[in-house]
């Protein structure tokens, strides 16, 4: 559902980066878990650019919580965070030249030249902002269920983004303490969910879980995760399915790695064409810009994962299970 | 939604590798599209172990369409295919012990005990037949459009499949005649689309689009897919985006890979668990077995792109787009 | 999604009146609800024209479990339901030629000529059957939970329905032991969720809540229902808003009442088109028909608001709500 | 999906009576349709209590729309609503006691306590004034499309009102220009999906389509609408069918009727329950309330239907039907 995400707990994502402000509705996550705005504006620094040489264009993310929270705990009904832009200048961007690797060329196709083009518009990072305001929301009532989710940088060569150009990265992502048996077999599945969610972040051109494409090229009797009891529970020696077997949870980590492109915006002439004129011309994108945003989207890659296990609990437990526990 | 994907065009799929049938309902596809039996039985040919080496169960796939289909053409209602299981023997199977690699144990946790463990149940790659058999009839409509998917195996080492093991493989997949301007920015990116499809069949451990993995480690010069002109048409001069920005199409093929895992069944003796009695145990699957499942998943993912397109396709324009054309 | 309905527990419809077979695919139900197939005969045989005056077409209701059920209970996996067609003539059915108050035209007009036109196609009441079928399965899940639904008419004058016309009647439907608290604000209210799924059955064309359209010339100090204590449990006094406050279940018993228009099939010559020709003409309905369906549509009501209520108690409480009981 | 309706065009809801804001989000509405904020205003002015007998409590609708509009059009992306709440005075609502007719029992029993009880919260009629203002941008996007939608009061007996006590009414609803073919079989029948919005709105407790509850009292002769040919159209003779046969649209007007319970505030003392205490009590609802909300709900109404109308039609003809039209 476009800018909708999951099912009995949902995201809907609003905003472009030029606009007055952008927001985030969530929908379905139960009444009674604590936010802590301290937390959300944790995420929100890991998430901002904070040094100089990432990005000259200061983002304060002043978020505001409009509904859904009252004397500091969630009612059950729509929480919506605002997040006001500032620092909008529009001057900097031109209507008809595509960026490459940016969407402003395909944005232009599906939206026949009404879209917002500055600055990306509605395709722009900024909108991980909210998103990951709504994540530490998230991430906050699986705290309380003993799950933790935690995405590091697994190698970024930095050194590769200097004059101006720009470097990508991998990710790899640790989900712990999900109970054996969520998830659904076929459509779905627990990757099928994780994936479909992580593709939403800009950048992100592959995902693998446990052993993933290294995988492909093992045995199978190198490949499958032998299952042993230990202390009275289920276990697999290796985790080389990443904690899923036929879509569902097997009890061990949830594991998956990302593939993130280098940043696109570069400081690089670059050949590229002026679709309105149907032309070739040359663009220099001007201003610094963030030579490595894999630097910070890990906190982004753990709020929409956040959102698809609050969503896959709920559907399985019920609303209830974030202050109920398991066992309620 | 559980067992059924898309939105505008969607498929259900229900059955277990030991009932009576097996099915696929499609849902939402145009009327006046053609038929022919001819071309399931041909993909579902495809799908099918056709050498003794592959696997020792004959697997007909004699299927039915009992709805939807009037005088040779889609009737536009749901479109109901059945496929009988033949040569269905209970006795291989013995529950509470757990295959390594296969979802007998997380099914369990899901399902209480009440699963039909025989074969895999539901979760049996048997199911990939009806899957298959809907595939062929969306990639026909596909054709009509102009619109061509490809799957072929990239890699797979057929001589470690040696003395009872089984090996895994990469597949890469090009979609063709995609308009530009198809997708949806943040969750219906078509990445995610595709990939929460792809991620429905069992063995796919990860998804790739464009350079992928390897994108991660060049630089944004390199990187980016520059703009040009071309018979008066934009194009890309390189892919590396797999025909994707910002989550919509720019009018570049679709490229992705999958890495699949090994066959899980090998007929090697393996350490596992008996999860009902909760103790260590081994297992000898019986039986030969499918060496390389790889070979025959390039038909499946064929299908579940197929799939994730007409149901893209219908929301953006119409569900007669089938019939009528872009233009139309 | 069209012929689906339900979101963690969902229901797919199949089939044309003339086809081989139709059919129903229950999704996201528990595991361990016992199907008792007796119970499902019943249901069928409420729902089946019992008398020679209802109509001359005899139906049997061969159904048959296809998956989803293992040892005499639910597995959790998509549970599909058979129920081959018998006695299919098509010679009696023109095509062109619309029927009064029945979807021939409008049929034409969405498929474009490509519908099958026979005997009402996928529009055909015969589809009820595979509904109800479901239906009972869903009807024996709340019982597990102490949750009944009863639908009896209320008015329907069969003097009227001589010399081949028919009439229409009046249904009223009480549902106990839904506790307080399930269904949403807005939207998803539970009179929305009822009667979106009321409405799939050809020929209702009314439904009203509690006092309903009588509540609508009520003052207010008349119509509220005044809140009292009894036994330790809030109840209200009168029940005009029909169990339901703000869209959410009060804990009375939800009540509403259907208005279902005359059969539309009649022994008497009518005016009409054929829309193929564009002409006026004329239609005598051949055979004999049921001169009021009001008569049998008590259970179908009870079954669609049987799906409406195991996807709700799903939602709100998990998919073991069924077996785990609400205290669970 | 709780508080969003809708698949190819959807809506948001959020806020409470006493937030800082409440707000809609509209998505997958097409770009280029003209936003006219003057129309927006005139839409909120109906919906808004403009005489002093109705409410004293002055509500100012002081929209802003964030994203989704640039230029004057509408982007394609997420149209977010926000309208400030004023006068917000916390201290006329007490936690606990149950306001007869309104949601705050049944709304502690879902939240469990935890819901904003202030002025009704979430349920408060407060939140059609967001959904009015994306009505007026649905209806404007109708009208382009040659198609109207007219809600009128049907009945009211205001003279009832008096002494503090409230009335309830009924209204007529006529669409007009919706072309035949539109709609599905089973459950998203037109009636299906027109009702499942309609009931979103508060204080609505029953709807028929055509003839309704009138027409079940008729024979078939009686109701059944004879097709004619006019002016090389298939028109019916006469509409008690409502402008649906089975679920899709005739190409007739649709028309409805809603029944609309008695405003639940009302200005004398009613029993009821204290549910924290757990004993019975009385209620005075202080200050002045709107007497008929009837009079004010035909706004409300017309904005659910177009966002069905607009959602049906997205899903059938495409996203751009707006701007291309249906020959387009």
């Amino acid at each position: 559902m476009n800018n909708t995400f999951g099912t009995s707990v949902s995201l809907t994502l609003f905003g472009e980066s030029h606009g007055s402000e952008i927001g985030a509705v969530i929908d379905g996550l139960a009444p009674g878990i604590a936010v802590d705005e301290e937390r959300i504006k944790q995420a929100l620094a890991k998430r901002r650019p904070s040094e100089a040489s990432d990005t000259s264009r200061t983002e304060k993310d002043a978020f505001r919580i409009v509904s859904g929270v009252f004397n500091g705990y969630t009612t059950g009904t729509p929480l919506a965070i605002l997040i006001p832009n500032e620092d909008i200048r529009s001057c900097d961007y031109t209507c008809g030249i595509a960026r490459p690797s940016h969407a402003d060329y395909s944005a232009y196709c599906k939206y026949h030249g009404y879209e917002d083009y500055r600055g990306g518009g509605h395709f722009s990072g900024r909108l991980t902002a909210p998103l990951t305001a709504a994540g530490a929301i998230f991430l906050s009532a699986l705290e309380k269920l003993g799950i933790s989710v935690n995405t590091v940088i697994e190698s970024c060569d930095l050194s590769k983004a200097a004059d101006g150009d720009s470097v990508g990265g991998t990710t790899k992502t640790v989900i712990s303490g999900v109970p054996a048996g969520v998830g659904e077999p076929w459509f779905d599945s627990v990757e099928g969910l994780l994936s479909h969610a992580v593709f939403s972040i800009g950048g992100i051109k592959g995902i693998e879980f446990g052993a993933g494409f290294a995988g492909a090229s093992m045995r199978g009797s190198e490949f499958n995760d032998a299952f042993r009891m230990k202390n009275g529970k289920v276990i697999t020696v290796t985790n080389n399915n990443g904690g899923i077997n036929g879509g569902i949870t097997n009890g061990m980590e949830i594991v998956f790695r990302c593939a993130v492109k280098p940043t696109p915006s570069i400081g690089i002439t670059q050949k590229t064409v002026d679709f309105i004129k149907g032309e070739d011309t040359e663009i220099t994108v001007k201003g610094r810009h963030d030579g490595a945003i894999v630097r910070r989207i890990g906190v982004v890659i753990d709020s929409v994962s956040a959102l698809v296990l609050c969503d896959m609990l709920a559907r399985r437990y019920g609303t209830d299970v974030f202050t109920r526990g398991f066992e309620g």
